[in-house]
């Protein structure tokens, strides 16, 4: 601008370029107004992808093919190199989670993870929380009991219970704090300081006090989370969540994608960034290999 | 109660029985107030699944097994049958719809079944309506021709175009009167007095004017728009809002399971209602023969 | 050769090319002899595309992603205006096809395409002629009555009992010859003479007559089959088969899959071909289509 | 018979009983010949599912539906109880498996198996054994360098180089015996006289000289290598030799389906066996959990 070139804050995929003052910002539609100058065209744009650096962080290993017929043990090992990468250079590293995490036994390995350093923003929706905390309190995920594989007697029961027990306590963080819940994805949160951010949807019961049922403050609080530094996002098994932060992110920004389903790792990885890994493998025991990873 | 049975009111799945003076109803625990009385145990319940009525729609044709291996078009014919049936016993029917109903093709066909009269409420997402638009007003969805099947330049415009026209225009409603907007599934909607709610999600952009980003206003609307003696829902691929329609559902309502994945219609038909029938195929192909069916 | 450009024959994709005497062709490693002078590198090797006929035949419409979210109707469109140019410049057209065609509806439909002329090879397994037969015989696919949709009494004994009127009648052609088989697939394929090749696996049960267990003379009769002049292959819901197929085609065939399974799909896509197209979709209601499509 | 029970020898699901002077056995349809006393009808037979015995074993954890939504550990954990809970009541094992096996990175934890003394049988295809020997001689599968994860320059003639060697060598025996071979799967089926049999297929480019290409060959010696006390079967990502296997099978013996697709899971339970249980999981990291649990 007047012959400068500036650098555009609030990068996201999903927004316009207002330029003014010698500032470029991304702004979404809804939140434009009349009179702001908006960016048309290509004209007068220079695109930064920093392939350097993306080379230097072990992108290269980057694999076009979705395919469930893949070794993931050697893609877990240059996850693991990258997250180590990130955190060194001073980088934040975010995780989008699904419920399944919890069913598939992902709740101790995703832990770990907290508990080491490697996740600093957790985005997800109600679901997860409230499994991973019925989990914490009795054991079984929708009734499920983890560790026998099979149904408890009115185990249904403990889903509801989980929503009410948080519910009582005013919320999750009260919880932790009063010593109510003492295990688990949310409680490592709050232990260790994680931004968690919690957003509702249209299937969710309870939902618990943290939960986030105007969307509208549900995407500004992810993109406010997004924006400090993060450097990497993981996403596990939840296309919803997974495609609204896909929406929020900058292009430099390190994908990683992670589903059972063949369909949701290609239809993630189809969304504009050029830095989006896609591994099809079992969630549950992907962290756990990830954990170890790190761990050693 | 005191020796007589009484019907419970607003049945739904999610919920417990609040009985007092002679009246029980189905509340949302979000709704339960300190001093409700709640029936606690099975003890007293007489569940009535209403199964002769059952038999005479025809649900007897319900199969169990999920497969992509099975003749659809018996299927559509039983279920223009039940359709029709309902209609005339005064029943309403719903349709559950995400945006892979534009994707495949099937607007044309889903505006003929409600300018037949055959769909009294629709309830859906952001995406729906947005892409409907985009093919209305350019011919694309999400830049795709649907005609050609190929991607028009410049086409990731047209979705953003679309946006903007119906926010300038005040809302669907008002592009619909004002004479903006003239086809597709919300047009129709429009013209025919069909209920329609759009539930906000975390990944919407825009959103439209109808779009309710506030969650709780949206389940609410959602049960509100199915309490009005709808006999039967048709569920098209669209996970998150079927699974939130299945929770607000009695058990003796019809529920059909349309999705290309197997998994998601298993995924759905466990959900607990007896009266589940899931057809595992292209839904843009289903709803073409479904209008056939019921046209002739 | 000798400063001459030779034309290879016999090509397919899974062989090596042995050049003598001013000659040169395709040959599978197995029917290679100590001697046998073979082409090494890519030196002297000049590939013809034909992308010329190949844009003339409007391949055009290819599209590299594999999704479930596409209209199939325009699909269909353009394949069946191929399939009138193949046959109307002379070329045949095979089907290679699994069961579920059978199981999903598609028997009428693909019996229309052979009495309409359109079909010169079918390439296929016990089991689609199998449960082609049951169907023919008692209505029945594995005991499923297709009209109905739901099992019938006894059922499964009709899938033994239609191997063993084969079995009785002495083959498919004598059934067909003696007025036992009067309807279906492989009824249509003596009527018409279609040549059809049966390739049996370690899965069948029978087998009838003209399968052949010997896979040597079978891949033998295979590549027979689709050496005379065959110019475009449509693969309907066999990945074996068709991968086998996929191995002995020239690179300038064109390929139609189509599977509900888009994983199916994107493996077949991936074997080499430049011109290969996939569909996701209900195969049944494909066929229903393309047959409307080739009969107006 | 004559007023006593006789047990039915040589038991499979796709047979019919003959019986005569006190003796009574399944038969394949094309080994029945004209005469043969064959049992017709359901009077007098008595089915003993040893419903005690499957409950000994731990079998009662089996679960009926089939879910990519849950915890693989506590299923490899009951697995691994079983396994050795068979043999050491002196039954064998079998494993059926596919080339997935290979590119999932289970090679190594499928020998330690074998070298651990829990496999008895492998049955599986060409291809199976073709990548598993290019692993071995080049450390690459289809030309994917598996520790890297990324494909190797003229790595696509690996895969004909391993066939040429083992052709040239004789045979995959041949080629262990003369040191050629010194790891992976096949060599350790050799070195510990593991019983393997591979059935060919329309698709199988060599075969290598092991590989029946007589189907009908293949099926019986499949059945004669089952036929000696098999007790258990694990199916990995192989649906066709699957399928050929579980109709060999009498119906007491205790099925394990591995597979990361749900529907392929579905099919392979819903095939009549009582006592099949299903996991939708990653091949490669499922064997080095079973690996882990059956070392430990």
């Amino acid at each position: 601008m007047k012959g400068k070139w500036v650098e555009v804050d609030k990068q996201r995929m999903d927004a316009v370029i207002v330029a003014a003052n010698g500032h470029a910002e991304c702004r979404k539609l809804r939140d434009v107004k009349a009179g702001d100058p908006i960016v048309c065209g290509h004209d007068g744009i220079r695109v930064t992808p920093e392939f350097r650096e993306r080379d230097r962080l072990g992108f290269a290993f980057m694999n076009n093919d979705v395919s469930s017929e893949r070794r993931v043990e050697g893609s877990v090992a240059r996850i693991a190199k990258m997250m180590r990468e990130v955190k060194k250079a001073g980088g934040r590293i975010a995780v989008v989670a699904g419920p399944v995490v919890v069913h598939t036994g992902g709740v101790e390995h995703f832990s770990d993870l907290i508990r080491q350093g490697f996740v600093d923003v957790v985005l997800a929706g109600n679901a997860l929380a409230v499994h991973d905390i019925e989990f914490a309190l009795s054991g079984t995920s929708l009734g499920i009991d983890l560790a026998a594989g099979a149904p408890v007697e009115q185990g249904h029961r403990n889903h509801m219970a989980a929503i009410n027990t948080i519910n009582r306590a005013g919320g999750i963080r009260a919880a932790v704090e009063t010593g109510i819940l003492t295990s688990g994805v949310m409680y490592e949160c709050v232990k260790n300081n994680v931004d968690f951010v919690l957003a509702g949807s249209i299937r969710d019961d309870g939902p618990l006090p943290e939960t986030l049922m105007d969307l509208i403050t549900a995407q500004e609080r992810y993109a406010a989370a997004l924006s400090g530094n993060v450097q990497m996002v993981l996403m596990l098994s939840s296309m919803l969540h997974s495609i609204g932060v896909g929406n929020m992110l900058p292009s430099w920004v390190r994908v990683v994608c992670v589903d059972i389903n063949p369909a949701v790792v290609t239809k993630l990885s189809d969304r504009g960034s050029a830095q989006t890994v896609g591994v099809v493998t079992d969630v549950g025991l992907f962290l756990h290999r990830l954990a170890e990873a790190l761990g050693s």
